[in-house]
């Protein structure tokens, strides 16, 4: 789900630079060598290595910031590594859910790493609240928590989804995150309210495009995902986009198809292959391409009506490098 | 794990009735018909059914508040709501950590069941931390909920674990909540510190005797659980005190005979009959017994500083109700 920076190397390195100093002030921030006990300690490392290391939350934090004038600030910083373990502690939790038992008797081992992953994203949930609140963000961080675990609670009609439904998910789930980074920056650089609006809305388009771009990835094969696509989110009963539109023009024979794949859970039954064809049939991916495509021009928009300098560029550039994940 | 009121009608009653218009309003207050979605509100108001109807934690903030002058107010209630969101969610988390696979194949099934288990679990916390805020105790609240996740995080050895040690285990994971209970029942009756923690002290000691007669009781039979003892917490890993106390007088081919049942996790290979007569040997079920009431007898002791009124006999009742479950 993470943007693919060894791609572009250069440009994002380029970006980076201009925050370098402050994510590792972020990374100091979220070091948890100050709790006491080893036992805690390593499995709340391993999981915030795994939820990625190129912090791309605290980052986009931390260049709204300085896009409007803030510099490198202490609270910009703690900001930063609030968002990072708020969606670590997501993620973690996800693991839980998604954790899969791949053979009869290893029941004990699935537990015991359940255990750990729900501990591990509490401790990081309650870390993140505790600093919100000390930076005096506590009622917008918990406030994105909240609807982030509502968006992973309600259960959508998987066949039956509409593309708003769709859409109001991925608003939930990612882009809510990515909109108070924005918003987070604003009030670290503390520009007045029209700012932080803007600033939110442009990181929530750029939320909602890279969010859209990943489900698509799902069903198109690329240079950096070479090979057939495996429809990985389908099997987890995760009805993206791309087949929401299809599913919407598909006959009744075509939707029970889909169905029998998410009963399974598997394409054991349903070649992966047959619902491609039927998202390439109507135009799945085409369509999301474009809905993409709109999200990152309205950010674009937002951030060309700001003046020019360096974060202005970044930003700029951070919007391109997830369309062009789009392989 | 809960006190069987049932045994004790009539005494329970006694304390119940004091404080149970409160009681009602800290269910209205837990009452979730204020979140919009059936979706969310169906499993989390299932999981706050299971995790015991009688609300003993939100009695006992109550009772306390009483009994330092405080009336019957909208914080007790507010804070007693949220002593009770905070352990149904550690109790739904603990239900992940413990949810076990009876057969092959039922896979998605557990997982479905996780899934809302980590989610409603997450939705409780973040009620609390919410409310505590409102009602200035976030700090006390969101210290004691870290303090019960590492808890659960610290692993000791289960072998050579002291009594200290399983003391310590016991503190975070149970009485420190019911201290809490304490404290924040002074806290809405707004006495000073002193009784604060004159308060605080007495539920802890409460809790510790609750949790200790609770471990108790997995190794001895009696009227209300009648048949032979199962020794469910040593199946799940845990070693408590009277197990502690055998263990550490124990031979070495005895100590191996335990580790047996916690490498299988089962008594299919040591038959738990084996287990108690160790625990019987070396008397740890009466040296958790005389330990469990040095406890309550400290309880009785801070009650008994302070001037008579109903709710103290209310608190004595409760001591002796939670002694009293050691049949």
């Amino acid at each position: 789900m993470e943007i693919r920076w060894e791609q572009q190397v250069l440009t994002a390195h380029e970006i980076f630079d201009l925050v370098r100093e402050d994510l590792h002030g972020v990374e100091q921030v979220i070091g948890i060598e100050s709790v006491a006990s080893a036992d805690i300690v390593r499995p709340i490392s391993k999981y915030l290595q795994q939820s990625g290391g190129e912090r791309l939350r605290a980052a986009l934090l931390l260049l709204c910031s300085r896009f409007v004038g803030g510099g490198s600030s202490r609270m910009a910083i703690r900001l930063g590594a609030v968002v990072e373990m708020l969606h670590a502690a997501t993620l973690v939790h996800a693991d839980v859910i998604d954790v899969k038992q791949t053979r009869c008797g290893s029941s004990a081992k699935v537990q015991r790493a359940n255990r750990t992953s729900v501990l591990a994203g509490d401790w990081l949930y309650m870390r993140a609240f505790r600093a919100a609140l000390q930076e005096g963000v506590f009622d917008m961080v918990i406030g994105v928590a909240q609807m982030m675990v509502m968006g992973e609670l309600i259960q959508l009609d998987p066949i039956g989804i509409t593309e708003a439904a769709c859409l109001e998910q991925v608003d939930r789930q990612i882009a809510g995150l990515f909109s108070a980074c924005g918003r987070l920056g604003a009030v670290a650089a503390g520009v007045d309210m029209r700012d932080r609006d803007k600033l939110g809305e442009f990181a929530w388009n750029l939320g909602m495009a890279f969010q859209l771009i990943d489900d698509l990835r799902d069903f198109v094969s690329c240079e950096s995902t070479p090979g057939q696509p495996t429809g990985g989110h389908l099997k987890d009963c995760r009805v993206t986009l791309p087949l929401v539109y299809a599913l919407a023009q598909a006959t009744v024979s075509e939707r029970d198809l889909v169905a029998g794949v998410l009963r399974d859970r598997s394409n054991n039954v349903v070649p992966f292959a047959n619902v491609l064809e039927l998202v390439d049939r109507y135009g799945g991916v085409q369509r999301t391409r474009v809905r993409a495509r709109k999200f990152t021009d309205r950010a674009r928009q937002i951030v060309a009506e700001f003046p020019d300098n360096p974060c202005r560029r970044a930003l700029l550039t951070l919007t391109d490098l997830v369309t062009e994940r789009d392989c």
